[in-house]
């Protein structure tokens, strides 16, 4: 009995809940928060709804891949947490040093809405989503190589895919901060088609996913 | 035995929770940063409460409406919620999206407070209001469509009433739209009107809604 | 089993989760926003602690009566919400009215940091804190008057003293409001006033509360 | 059963969940409105990657510090609680005296990246920083001599070394108020150093933990 209270308290004190509630509240902030770098356009004399939209777009182009990216971190922060029954403290504060690129992600988005063509801008929001990328990658590896923390051991498929997911857009991003000097639109273009490369690599893998594989979509 | 541990491990990552903490906090944070767009007024000299009341009510106008919309939104997605029982990866994707137009909200607040009579606002808010509308209706036709994912089916009546609440205030916002060029205070009252015109048909509806209705306000 | 499961049905619906869930979304947003109105201040040339301390007062205590007004509104929600088993959908929408004077808080607040003694900032925050305590009283009388909705009735007691501490506020507030023109500084000690007076009841009520009062404070 | 009905309702009007969901919501919007006080430089004319980052340097400065404290603040915040069973009036109202300092760090965050060798904002960030100690302590003390709130009695060695981990950076926090003056920088970078030390303490005392204190990462 001795022994029962002492796990209670053990699985209470590496209870995920509230890792989980502190995320999302950040995934929550950030994602609204985008918004903000959004200026209302002048509209002095009459103007066409054109102009108006072409005045905004490098902002709206901002905020729209800078949505993406916050929208696809907490699909792969709830599928992740989705097979952590517990968090040490290691984990606590991998989390923690993953929501602090993701907090800068405001600021990365107000860089390339107002300089969308400076290599500097560039760089540094290449620089931020890499960063993002590496801390999904460091917490994804260091829960699915402990399986005391997890409900079930992440197989190999998933695993393969899980990286595939961090890894193709961290290389893809060193690229895109690489020529930010020379060509930016092919940086910004690549910040932009990352999530649509995404979105592809997600509807092929799930035609050919196995039964049993991380995240199918008809009950077993 | 291990058909019941796959069947736990499919509960899991499909668990709605964390959907819904997500957007709880996107609701939250979106309805209190529309206050952000209601400038202090300069109140230089003596003035009468009616003067300052009258120079912010551009921008109040504009955090009322908002404020609605938020609202209305938000008890749709916690009725449908309440209803769903599981979340898969299409379900997860589309709220995401619904939460795209919702992110924007501040945004055409701020337009509309700025530039109320201006064609170009008006419709620019609007196209908000209607995309807010589809993807509201999107996120309903799909779950509803899907009875594995809900607890139970939806009923014929909620379910034309569930259409009803979206599928009108989308074609009025379309109206909205067509004539703010030519009379940009219809369109701003049309904004302002369909939140009120949402409850008159909810008292009206609820009047006659038969015993299992979707919402009813005795117990059964 | 269909009564049991159109019980259960009926429970999700009115489960009171989410309606706290957005509210302490809101309270937390709005406690934290109000920092966002404490002005920097200049600190050329070499300048004395006090000095500064000084320049940014009127906002500090704009900040320190709002901030008082959020956490004792958000305590009376919670004690109000542990009492209660069942939302139906006026209480959804009370909750919602209650939210709306509650996110115009920092505005109300930046209006009297900025404009310390002027009539129409002290009206308009006056009227502000009226909305909140009058959204509080009418969600307390709806929900202690529908039994079914509650754990437990509520005793007299205890609903004498949650009518005490909103009435007399209001009340107090109203005379804030009236004298406004007169007296500015007076209209905003009664603001900061008003949470003192809060904590003396507190104090002076549960030093008296029989057993079996609303929130004693040892196990029964 | 009066008597277990009684004990449920006092359960209940004692749940430390909205208590948590309040403070994950205020620490999650804290460390999220920081980057908001990073400026987007100015990038007119070609520029060196090297400038920029310069440029924003005291303000990145300020953000990570703030950063560390918010996250500290909460780890800490979320190890008392995995304690807590119950949480009386008194607990709830430490825990907003305690969530006062922490919304106003954005404030004192800007005041040192603006003028990051001020002795005045130096000295207000300190009093802040000290503050969020302080009233730490205040909470952990208070809840660790009540052992009817808590799951089970705080043990000598972790409550040792919650102590340390308050009063050690009150202590320095206290230093480098006073040196503030004479020598910013030293104030500065310990303010920075802090939670280095932090990390080290913990990397230390997680060493050489016997079985059975606080936070062991194996499980028992």
């Amino acid at each position: 009995m001795d022994r029962e209270k002492e796990r209670r308290r053990f699985d209470r004190s590496h209870d995920p809940a509230r890792v989980m509630a502190l995320s999302d509240g950040v995934f929550a902030i950030v994602i609204t928060l985008l918004v903000l770098e959004i200026r209302v356009p002048d509209l002095t004399g009459v103007q066409r709804l054109a102009d108006a939209l072409s005045e905004i777009r490098p902002s709206f182009v901002a905020f729209l891949i800078s949505f993406l990216v916050v929208a696809i971190a907490w699909t792969g922060h709830r599928d992740l947490f989705a097979l952590i029954r517990l968090t040490d403290r290691h984990l606590v504060w991998l989390n923690l040093l993953y929501m602090l690129p993701l907090t800068l992600l405001p600021f990365g988005a107000a860089l390339i809405s107002r300089h969308p063509r400076e290599m500097v801008a560039l760089t540094m929001y290449g620089l931020l989503l890499l960063a993002i990328a590496l801390a999904r990658l460091l917490i994804w590896l260091y829960a699915a190589n402990r399986p005391p923390l997890m409900f079930q051991p992440v197989e190999r498929r998933p695993r393969a895919l899980g990286m595939l997911l961090v890894t193709v857009p961290a290389a893809l991003y060193v690229i895109a901060i690489l020529i930010a000097g020379r060509v930016p639109i092919a940086s910004l273009s690549i910040y932009a088609g990352v999530p649509i490369l995404y979105f592809v690599t997600l509807v092929f893998t799930r035609a050919e996913a196995p039964p049993g594989a991380a995240e199918p979509d008809t009950a077993p």
